[in-house]
């Protein structure tokens, strides 16, 4: 007798609906991020580059979108219950926030212990209860399932849950409209990529409102786990004891929900460097007047780095993050050159 | 035999249509910025602070609203003479960018020699002429008017000008309906004052829109001039030989027009020091990831230093500019405490 296997709900793609869905939710809480454009880099670039300003979201990411998006959805019951969430800082300040904002009395998370300290401050300022642990020795997922299983909380993924991918789906969707009334229409979208929620979400906002148009997902250096994936095939880690300053993308190894989406959608991978990403927080700076994290500065790098070809086509980029300690901030941009 | 003395028309105060029709024109070719809030400054202050993002304007300041408006309602005979304006900065950013992408082909700007080195390499690389003159020992209204009348130019003034003011207006008309679409409704709006053209155009929309909102007047501490002239009830100038580092708000005196306009209708004016612009400097970074430069963060220093006071109450201020040098913007964030 065969047992038939099927996939939690929570563990299937969202529909365009929800994405639109998700977008209401968020209306008049979140921030409408603005896209901009800069002459000057379109010159250098011999194209047009449009960049959403995703760090000035409220928590200081796009996580906001996910996070908003899940905890609405919540009982009254799993309310009174709690939530649990692992990341390494902005899904953390993102559910923090966004559980005080809706009155959930208990959230806990769960951080790596070298997360940026002003990330672990601000979680706690939120109200939650932050669990520490170390990056090299635990597993966080195993540490956050065993947290929900222990304390009767609710677990919030950073990624693999079709609610939080519909609500970072909502940055794909505000960038085709604001696009669209700038007069221009985007041949690509650049996101950067950690567990690939961000990415997954924005494929399937975009396949609807700009079929034309490609998301890639754009990874540090070390971390290119979801580019090799896509050209494997396959889901594939990271080689452990790999460092990146972008503390804000290194998950291990593409999510099984997010990469089933993404796999058939993106246009591919990109990876930078370090440096890459250096250099593009101080054109962040300089033509934008944006801070900019160096995870969240990723798909800008790849722009400038042309990574993708610029000169005569429409792209787009998140900077999806502006979490920075202003002591790594200065060494970041003044420093290191 | 008297003779009658008529203000010319340009120099009368803008109706509130005006304001309105502005903010049609630049619709889609400037940037909406966002007003941002953060619970974190919210709590600290006990009220709810609303902060408009203008660093973010095409330019990196509010000064492309004017421009853009004034330069659009140029003739075709006068667009063909070409236009000459005279600025420390953004205006003179503001005024050559609005003059390329309006294909008018003379545009020059008189800068003082001591601007920000930054701004006067940006103003020429939008194709602008620029003569460099001694702050000290010119009066650059003089030198403005001798180039329009040497050259056959259109002078753009800065401020004192019915479309220029009616231009950042239309700041005041967004700053109201976003507050709306966040449920605020601000008592007091506060600005950066040099000549006095925001706070003008800002007052003018206000009082139709948010008629229960006083704008106030910021200035840095040496440049008081509208403070001293609000209080005196004439136009007062400042004493030579002053400096500070907000170099985008150091004018000589209020003008003519925008005193006349102002003296009745702000709240008042507020001053803060140096040291108190700085600080708000670093409040942008942390909490919104925004590049503010010194002068565009006056009227932030002064809600943070309550100035007026904040408890209880929901006050918007304005971040107006982003143009910064990034060495001097590292030495006034990470060097002078």
């Amino acid at each position: 007798m065969n047992e038939i296997v099927t996939t939690p709900w929570h563990l299937t793609a969202p529909s365009f609906e929800e994405i639109g869905e998700a977008a209401s939710r968020i209306r008049g809480v979140l921030v409408k991020t603005p896209l901009l454009e800069s002459e000057r880099l379109n010159a250098r670039l011999g194209g047009r580059l449009l960049v959403k300003a995703e760090g000035l979201q409220r928590t200081g990411s796009f996580k906001a979108r996910g996070a908003w998006n899940r905890l609405s959805l919540l009982s009254a019951e799993e309310r009174a219950r709690g939530v649990v969430a692992f990341s390494s800082g902005n899904h953390a300040q993102a559910v923090a926030w966004t559980g005080r904002r809706l009155g959930i009395g208990t959230v806990v998370i769960a951080m790596p212990a070298d997360a940026p300290a002003a990330k672990i401050e601000r979680t706690r300022g939120w109200g939650a209860e932050v669990v520490l642990y170390d990056r090299a020795t635990e597993d966080r997922e195993t540490l956050g399932h065993r947290l929900a299983e222990e304390r009767n909380l609710i677990l919030v993924p950073p990624y693999d849950d079709r609610r939080v991918i519909a609500g970072a789906g909502t940055l794909g969707l505000e960038v085709a409209q604001q696009a669209a009334a700038m007069g221009a229409t985007p041949e690509a979208l650049l996101v950067c990529c950690a567990g690939g929620g961000l990415t997954a979400g924005c494929a399937l906002a975009l396949e609807t409102v700009l079929p034309g148009a490609r998301v890639f997902a754009v990874e540090p250096e070390g971390f290119d786990d979801t580019t090799r994936s896509l050209a494997a095939g396959k889901r594939l880690g990271n080689a452990p004891g790999t460092t990146s300053i972008c503390d804000a993308v290194l998950a291990p190894m593409p999510g099984a929900l997010t990469f089933s989406i993404n796999a058939p959608r993106l246009g591919g991978g990109l990876v930078v460097s370090d440096a890459e990403a250096l250099a593009a927080m101080r054109v962040a700076l300089e033509e934008f007047g944006l801070v900019v994290e160096p995870g969240g500065a990723v798909a800008l790098a790849a722009a400038l780095s042309e990574r993708l070809p610029i000169a005569g086509h429409t792209v787009a980029v998140a900077l999806t993050g502006a979490n920075v300690d202003p002591g790594i901030y200065q060494r970041a941009l003044f420093l290191s050159t």
